[in-house]
């Protein structure tokens, strides 16, 4: 059933599953579709067709168990076993997002960072090895990464995408410009543009 | 006209922008509301529709001048005066977007950081000085800053807000789990959830 599952309930997962953390940790026991769709911000109707994509979790007009719906979302959302991880682009934007993934992120263990800059290589970033991108292919091949991290320009990303889709990695979070998922099939990107929501705030402060 | 503009349209300039941007670069001179379409992922009478929001941008049919549409687009997105800026929580991710912010960004000046950690408060962050968060009323009031990066937990977000919105601030960059705009009117939020991006890339990496 779950491969059917479509992006956009993908997307509203994770908040699903911080509203009902809160509500667990606020002592709530149960909460009704329309409860839920008020706070997340949409309908009933559609928490509960979200829900139906996994089988239910409860049954309609009695409301959900506050505790029973947190544990089967997370047991959709998170593994035991971590992703093993890949950095590549180790400057500022680079060293900020390790910074962010090994603290704060649940679910992926960071196993190498890489760079272009004969400086950085060799350095230590978030506790891993700064390894030249001259050594991706052997280092893939080797402990073969899940998921990449890109924190490099544009062009960069273009011209190395070939190679890490070839080399097996198969999720990707890009804060390139450059949208893989256009151009290969079979991968996953969650692309997240930084600059752009900077410019569209700044549009939207100087217009509203 | 601008202001009947829908978010939609709106969250769509920054990547007209910036394609536009790498054409003008590349000597493309013209460019079609189609091959606009087929880089944007969308279709060219959405492509035309959104330049009619503007006034147009160029005559259907015989293309568009990428220099006129990207100028257009440019002072659309920016202005020379910067926003002057403060950023709230010091904390791992708080320093890791400031740098961003004074790095990489256009149109925003970043004028002073906040935080409520005795360590912290009287540093530095990216050429800025860190002040207690018990000063942010007279700080504002002197200062008028129309932006605020908030880098802090959901719960603070929440206690901090009513605080924020009186004293003025109109834009929010923000990376806390409190969604502003649903409780004030009148502001513009622009929301980041790194957290959310990470779980859901790691559901469809295990799924797919």
């Amino acid at each position: 059933m779950q491969n059917k599952v479509s992006l956009p309930v993908i997307k509203r997962l994770p908040k699903y599953y911080r509203y009902l953390s809160d509500m667990h940790k606020n002592g709530v026991v149960k909460v009704s579709s329309s409860e839920l769709a008020k706070i997340m911000g949409t309908t009933a109707s559609q928490v509960r067709q979200d829900f139906n994509c996994f089988g239910g979790f409860g049954q309609q007009g009695i409301g959900y168990h506050v505790d029973v719906l947190l544990r089967e979302i997370t047991n959709l959302l998170f593994s035991e076993k971590k992703l093993d991880t890949i950095l590549i682009g180790t400057g500022r934007l680079g060293r900020a997002i390790s910074g962010y993934l090994t603290a704060e992120a649940k679910g992926y263990q960071l196993i190498a960072a890489f760079d272009k800059n004969p400086e950085e290589i060799g350095r230590q970033l978030s506790g891993v090895d700064i390894l030249d991108i001259a050594d991706l292919e052997s280092f893939c091949k080797e402990h073969h990464p899940e998921v990449a991290v890109l924190c490099i320009p544009r062009q960069s990303a273009q011209e190395l995408a070939p190679s890490l889709v070839a080399l097996g990695i198969k999720g990707y979070w890009n804060f390139s410009h450059y949208d893989l998922s256009v151009v290969y099939d079979g991968i996953t990107v969650e692309n997240v543009h930084l600059g752009d929501s900077l410019i569209s705030l700044g549009y939207r402060v100087r217009n509203n």
